[in-house]
């Protein structure tokens, strides 16, 4: 409520239109429901341009549908899931339509939105092991309506299958690079496109990767302008902010 | 050269107006001039869409007057110089007309730009002593071309200094949170906001801040959507992307 | 024995009411009693104003019981088990009555006390996955005596969420902020009451959370006043110690 | 402003006692005056129940005199000044009724409070180079108006200087355990008493003490009862928050 | 293709025995192959002098039996998987003739070539359990057609086990020291010959050893001229790098 | 063989008494005996006064059956197995005469030697679950001949079982300090007892103890002298080291 | 007081031979003396066989002149003092007879001890940078009087150099291994003696040996029997504690 | 000696051609040369094909002088000096002919060896900063015959840079690859050449470069062949041991 609506609402109250205390209701009224162990933010798809989203990791299957039928109830017309377990996707999907991607663990219940088609976002992956969080950073933002292209396996180490696909990236809106171990992708790449790139460490790797930690410092010190980094392994949050950005 | 132009040109050898030498020498021909102890990278401002700048950190005061005065030499109307000391600006300052900021030692050689007036960068910082950082990315956006709005000192833990501001912040294309300490700030702005916002961790703090590292952590962590990060104090870093998403 | 009963026992002694032998006994007598394998404290009511507590995590299930049995039969209606296991749930009940919750892991074993009444704790959690963490304190502090406020899913990403509740918070006397990820909850509640805030990073999060280091700097760099930090997970400790205020 | 609050105000607004855009204003009011590069929170004394604390590192002494005559000008008694340098004091000095403490570089500036006599803090040091960190502390405490009681280079290589101490520290109603190193002085309090301990780790120790890293996991791994931790060589948090807790 | 292979077929063009089109193929022809999930650069032979290899660990027992099937069936005899389970092979090896070597797990697909003859690397390590990271280097380096020595159980701690083979380690041309706990077998195998040693540390050990960073730390800080490090048990690594220095 | 002993070999062979082949042998001669893929130390005894013992951790029940019968057909009365598996010990079980403790893992393998009478060596725990580390460190030195006096569960929170046994810590002549957590135990036992004081931080503990860290920085970091420290959970370096300085 | 002797004292008492005042007096005295900033320790010639040592660091030479003033003048003929700078022993000087070596930083203040003749305590060192932490080791041991011989720069990376003095080293009752970089000097040593050896990590390196932490890990990790460590720099503690075992 | 060396000089001793005690001074003689504070290693020549090399960084200027004179005075025609400040330099020209760069710290004294002319090792930075690093590695190089080729300022933002110069990698027969902040230089290089990569981090860099330790881990974990690392600004270990390759 900005400071117009709430001058227009306090005048309503001058004029007697409006009764002290549906305006007290007004301005005090919660912008979110509250399941007990959760509080549902309905109007996020308002505030934050987009409908809540429900993280799986550490919490019951039970949880888990309770929350989403909630949401379906409330007019939405679907609601995304990360990090969802095949176990929980299983149990879901009884009450629920459910897409559901094992690869990923994204699942989507109710309608799942149409092709994206929105801009162009690449998402580029070093190995074959960074698919998994490439692919929860991809659907994640063809969900919120953005057009994907996918270029796995494009490594720094073998530089010649990103130089092959320079023309690719140079139509691109938003890259995301996604790698482990060294996390150079993000460097060069971000050194052949004027767009923003955002990185994705991941926690691909052995030994002195400690858990993507190595890639998550290269991505930081990236000498390439134009690069952000999110958390290890953060399909999500890439997606949702290249979605964000691509769509501007 | 992508390949249409690639096949062009080949057509022109084929039909003999262009000789196999000069042919090689298009392909191959660098595009950065070479001074030596660096190479200058003059086509920059097409490929990437900005030119080139100087990281003055870890540069002589005789360096950084010759890479600027090659640069100028060669069409550019001016260049941006980061971390410049104090003492580097007044020596160049005599062979080139400079802007200096001795906060952000920023510094800018030739004209000037004039007026930043696109869009809406907004940056926000926790406290005083991030103002450096802050500027650092507020003078890189305006000599970009963005139009900037400063909130600082709107630090969480008097979250009313930045509830009271929520009209403003709601207003930007893209918000810059500068932090340094806990980093709490950029949570805060993600989840008031539905524009990408870009967290700058500095190393403001002392004992278990480790310079930088407990801003850098929190910031990753955020579990505000739309956040990314760039390096603890990168400043410049932050504006120049910033000015990217704001004129996408 | 302080300095004046000291004197009182050696003027017994002196006036041959009291042996030499039995004022040894007394000054040397063990305020424990030794299991071979534990001593347990039997003198701490006395000592620091609370029962003994066991902690379960690394005992087998014997050595609980046997610790408990122990206790229970030394006058005590009542001992606080933390990080018990289900399996050593199961099986201490077969000899105790033991009040047990699952999601906490703390057991009661004994007279579980009556409904606590004193003074107001309010415990606030970042996300859905803090609770567990947050029912240890809670439950520990309600087990020594104090009323509880539950206020769950209120993280900053969603700030209006906790300025709705501001006036049940400004109704703490002491508030125990739980968070995991970046942790910034504790200082913004830090600035938003005037009254001790003890806060409890968790270990919930991924990537650079690094098992809860990530929230623990974010809350020791907190940059409220009245707000200091127990360890990761550590809901005991934070609900002793909150009680122990809460009653002052 | 809470409900009954809004409430009236509403009903004036309703009854014509109060035109919209005065309530506009008194809802939106600031509670915080701004100075361009700070933004004072004069409301604290009301809110937090303690007058604002300028944090005088890494501000100029030009702007912490700025800071102070415009705190000082309305209708303050006096403020705070922590970590403030001996040239920034001289400085102040100049054009203020100053106190300052070089060990601890604490300062106040306009009246001080008298001989602080509630309750009793007892400061406990490892070694006489914790004691600038303990006197930070005693300031901040004394400042608020807490009895302070100070028990310096009772390390527990030496245990006995620490036992024969013991009444002394029986009486406390709050302790603050100052310690580098190694850090148990914590454990070893926190152990002997049953009121709270606040423990700050000093940047005291060399090598393997990594500027207090070794201290700080100490005291959060304690594993008496009853304690809570601070940021390294933060005096004033805990200075703060005991007379906080002292005063309950 | 260098300067003058470009040339000529440019001249190609020029005498218009080569079609602008078939050029552009050409220059373009991507050097390796699109699998989807992976792109084989079947090139490397040619551009690194050394097969394709296929790093097992991440990928299913699917995706490697495709790869393998695939690379086989272009002109190579043989493919080496490093990290590949038991698993992994028991399926291969239904559909290709397999070598595989559960220690090191190590596999190599085709034809096994034969006994390597050329040079001679000499393979330390510090304790037994360094032999799988040994043999993972062992047979990277004779599938490579290298002659390797092995010298297993040679820690520093009983230093006479090494000195009574100085000669064999005399006439090495390359040796490759494995050591976990405190990594020191590569600093005094360095002082001892005057041939390139690769440092491999382990993640053998416990507490301290922090999953080979003692080692690896040992390694990179060691006092002795002529030592380089690979990363923690990356055997495979030091083997093809000290096949490739023994061949020159 | 020193000096003297070789003047006095080869003037044996300048008188022809030592042919120069076997003069050869007996320097050469390899103090160990090589099983592939261990060098068993057999002079162990004599050069550094104590047997064999084999670290049973990463090596097969095999590995351990084959070295211990080895050591023992040459005329090792016992020999010392560490971290040995219940089911490596299950296995060994039945081709020698074994000794094996589950809680320490430790075995060992042949005659156990009589009871321990040398000196007094005092092992001190801070809780109960370090009594494993503890009992590796006490069966050690018992088997090499040193009277072991068990001190468990007198951590520093309850400083006064400490104090207790004053008297017996003052007693012996090494002590052995096993704690985890915080590991202040080593610094309070060092500042009451005049002999040398073994720390060993262990595992125990959760949230920032990370896995032993806490506790080895305190021990490294303690004010009290005459203390030294081992790995973490080394509790079989302590119990060696403590029966070499106990027989001094 | 151990037991018997608190009877006697009470029989006393009772006998009416000793007050209770006094007798009070006797139990409570204080065994330190307390110049406010310092509690002096004066007993500790009695209980840890040791006299008093000012660790010098972060005291102020007044301090220090006071504190060492103190002790002298309590029956004292030495004292010793660690870590003081040249300008507080020059202050020192001019009111105490003073032995100062600058390398070490260590003053004798008062009459220095003879010629140490018990023993032998060997100090080796890897580099000539490690020269002035061995030499605090060596001062400090010759202060409380064993015999110290001197073994520098004999680093594992010339291995013939250590080699050629095995019989110095198997002379030694204890050994001191000092060393920086990778600090395998204590595991090659540990093998060689059947004594117990004090590892010293110190700061001496660059890069990845991160101020001593290299050095740390390999000796935390020796796989050498009979070693421990002191924190990193620390030659004081090793010196003392190999005082304590060499006079065993 | 090897065993053939050593049995034809006992057959001396047998053949009464050499006494016993010949024989001894030849078995023992010290390969070293000892200055007390320093042991030089006079047959380093010999035994590892290089000279002494004098680590200059913690050394004082006098004992730098005086080593290289003892060294210049055994035969030796030029002595390597690395970390050499220029103050020493200064100093040390006074008495010997000197070759001093003041950007890499290297000095040569005596007789500078003439152009080297073996092989070819290419040196790349990433940017200009680095170059003192990658001097101290050509320096070197070229000292010991090989010859050098510089190619900085190649950093990955830029690739075109790295690419337009792949025929000169293509040309090495060792590549050094010399980089700060993510360090990435040295995958890219690694899968562009076919021949040993040496990477060097450097310590350029600021925020979470953390002193280089993110080039470390970055090419640590680079996923190209070939490719191993030496310690942090090690120019000199990396130009010593391409040279030795270089030349095999």
């Amino acid at each position: 409520m900005n400071k117009e609506e709430l001058k227009a609402m306090l005048e309503e109250v001058a004029g007697g239109r409006l009764s002290p205390d549906e305006a007290v209701m007004r301005i005090k009224l919660q912008p979110y429901e509250d399941l007990g162990f959760a509080k549902i933010d309905t109007h996020r798809g308002v505030r934050q341009g987009a409908n809540e989203v429900i993280y799986g990791a550490g919490k019951t299957k039970e949880q888990i549908e309770k929350i989403v039928s909630h949401i379906l109830s409330n007019d939405a017309k679907s609601v995304l899931i990360t990090r969802m377990s095949a176990e929980a996707a299983e149990y879901l999907s009884q009450s629920a339509k459910l897409f559901y991607d094992g690869l990923s663990k994204i699942g989507i219940a109710g309608e799942r939105p149409k092709n994206a088609e929105a801009g162009n976002i690449v998402i580029a992956t070093g190995g074959t092991s960074d698919i998994p969080v490439a692919e929860e950073a991809a659907l994640t933002a063809e969900y919120y309506g953005s057009r994907v292209t996918r270029l796995y396996d494009v490594g720094v180490a073998g530089i010649h299958r990103l130089m092959n696909n320079a023309e690719l990236l140079a139509n691109a809106r938003v890259v995301i690079a996604v790698a482990g171990m060294e996390g150079a992708l993000a460097s060069v790449v971000g050194g052949m496109v004027d767009c923003p790139v955002i990185a994705v460490p991941t926690s691909v790797g052995y030994g002195a990767s400690f858990n993507g930690l190595s890639a998550l410092l290269s991505m930081l010190n990236s000498c390439a302008s134009g690069v952000s980094v999110v958390n290890i392994d953060n399909g999500f949050g890439a997606g949702y902010l290249a979605n964000m950005i691509n769509k501007m």
